[in-house]
């Protein structure tokens, strides 16, 4: 294993890589750093571990000692497929592409980060696993700890789609209400590891392990456009870790000297909650925690991140810097978002994972986007997710004389 | 493209590759031939085609010939995952593995059929799509219709689950309702496709295109497996493409003299609807369509066969000539094999999908297994797929006063 050390992204502080979810002296965002040296000298991207498959192929930038600690489901190898219809539906003159993050074993993207961080706490000896989540993350960790063996706790915002639920108790999990927003029942599975000495997966900053699952996408895009680096990479944003991990994975590349640019990290919100939009538009590095009302269909995105607006922060540091931005979608430009990727692409989506393709449009619109330039938008949630559909009652026929007349 | 000919699977009969769905002569099943001489020298298999990705790899041994007409989602490469956890716990002395095919684009094995019908269809310059389906393969030819930008309609039976209908509809298809079981729809996308000049991309045998991508989880497991010959391959069974399809893929690598042997195949069915289980049991070639009303959990697999036995007979061949047998699970056994499947694989998985898990206990207890055996079960549909499940309500908490009761 190359990784050495979680630095604080605050003060710099260094600690060993031990269960560990802030820094002591300033509270910070811990990240994990390699050896990059030895790490980079086995060419670990362009000639990947072919012993294992997925994401784990790239574990040498992976946190993890050893193989046989590896908790996986065959995440990670996620299509990239060619949007040219929707594009030409919208008249953007832009080679359009969309990452497929749902079609991963348990539904969404969070299985890239759970994957990372269920195997660091069994290979550190845990037995339980506590997760934070609104939906996604909780069905992922659930997973990934029915899969090791291991016990978990799920907290979920008491108004959480009973779906979801659905999902997570299946895999054996014990699920929690917790009243409240999400940072309730984000504050309780902190509360729970610091109490019981849980492993918390909380896929937000606060594991740092989980983050580095988050880079992988980058990886495999090297590979899916031979090389290439999208102009502007698109990322459905509730905390963020998904974008953040995806430019750490193209900081690493360029350090390696595999790419010679890195790409502009665009974040997508929604109106109904944007508290890093709000912050991006008003020129601000400060995020506020988001305190009014809520109501989306894009419920995987709605983070308030009260109680831990740093996360928002550390986000829009990224995509500032990468040279990208953020943008809000209105609940109209979401739907039609959803619709465009099942309908055109044929990949059935949740409206929270759509909202990175209904983007490109809004800032196509704006002029915002380079004539002719490459976006990949990352689709988040497969469309089973969605509780909020609504079936179309399918015409009854009983023979041919009928069929007849409905095709008229 | 080394595809040839469509042959007659009972007359020999030999015809061009148009599209055609049944023999002339004597109204028998039309399979794809090669010329495999000149496709093994392409050492397909162990040399796949690189420039594509999933199962489209191995487009040599596939009817498709222009690259271009790939409609494509990502479908293939499915996870291999060992389930040593439900061995032990279920006392089998086996090595138990688990090939998640819900993990494709729709959620569903069907995936792969779809892709080359759909994939043929647009080959030969068709505009619309006509499938009859209990659910799977309707959603499957809706997403891969959307991708392709065709036309599609389905027909369901008019007990389909809505939320099957929901996804359908989401693709943009056209779904309609025909009263009576699936071999009511069966029989009304045959007269769409006849009357209309559609494709029809029926799941079944009848399109003879859409079987060759049923080749290629055997293409797969021969990576996946480094080359070792599965000692069973057991699968859900309807009507058995999937089957048949995967064991021709095995005769192939074995006339490539990749492989020394071939699997033993085990068709699994439910009690509530056995048609298949039924002949083998009776030692019968022949088999009777199903008359008996049906009611279980594994509806994705509950095909009478009305009109159509001789998909069943060879099916049923096909396991006979493997040294296979067939199995039909109680609705207890297929409830038990589901839970085992999610408590301790951490797969998600529609009843239909998870019987080809529980037939390994089943058969294991019968004393039909070999001690230490290789058995791969295909787990063909995703848990998002099934319906009839109940969440359990989650106790509600405030604070941490309440969680330390909880936790007691």
């Amino acid at each position: 294993m190359y990784a050495t050390s979680l630095v604080c992204r605050t003060c710099g502080a260094v600690y060993p890589l031990e269960n560990r979810y802030s820094c002591d002296s300033c509270g910070g965002i811990l990240e994990i750093t390699y050896n990059y040296d030895n790490a980079f000298a086995e060419d670990p991207v362009r000639k990947p571990d072919c012993e294992l498959s997925g994401m784990w192929k790239y574990r040498a930038l992976l946190p993890v000692k050893e193989k046989k600690n590896i908790v996986t489901l065959g995440e990670g190898d996620t299509p990239l497929i060619g949007a040219d219809r929707i594009a030409a539906a919208w008249g953007c003159d832009l080679r359009m592409m969309v990452k497929a993050e749902m079609m991963t074993p348990t539904g969404s993207f969070k299985d890239r980060p759970t994957t990372v961080g269920v195997s660091v706490a069994k290979e550190k000896g845990y037995q339980k696993i506590v997760v934070a989540s609104s939906g996604n993350a909780s069905a992922s960790a659930s997973a990934y700890a029915a899969r090791a063996g291991m016990d978990c706790v799920v907290f979920v915002p008491d108004t959480t789609d009973i779906n979801k639920v659905v999902q997570a108790q299946s895999y054996g999990a014990n699920v929690i209400k917790v009243r409240g927003n999400y940072s309730r029942s984000y504050d309780m599975a902190k509360l729970c590891a610091a109490r019981y000495d849980w492993a918390n997966v909380t896929s937000t900053f606060i594991n740092p392990y989980t983050v580095e699952g988050d880079k992988t996408p980058a990886y495999e895009l090297f590979h899916q456009l031979k090389g290439q680096v999208p102009d502007y990479i698109l990322i459905p944003i509730g905390t963020g870790p998904l974008l953040v991990g995806t430019y750490k994975g193209y900081e690493e590349m360029l350090r390696m000297g595999l790419i010679d640019r890195l790409p502009a990290m665009i974040g997508v919100q929604v109106k109904q909650c944007e508290p890093i939009t709000r912050a991006y538009e008003a020129g601000s590095e400060k995020v506020d925690g988001w305190q009014e009302q809520i109501k989306t269909a894009a419920g995987g995105i709605s983070d308030p991140l009260l109680g831990y607006e740093g996360d928002g922060e550390l986000t829009l540091s990224v995509v500032k810097k990468s040279g990208g931005m953020m943008i809000s979608l209105t609940e109209e430009e979401i739907l039609e978002s959803t619709q465009a990727v099942e309908t055109k692409l044929g990949l059935y989506c949740e409206p929270t994972g759509a909202v990175s393709v209904g983007a490109v449009r809004k800032l196509w619109n704006m002029g915002l986007l380079r004539e002719g330039a490459l976006t990949v938008s990352y689709t988040t949630g497969h469309g089973f997710k969605y509780s909020g559909r609504h079936p179309k009652e399918p015409p009854l026929i009983d023979d041919a004389a009928q069929l007849d007349r409905l095709m008229r």
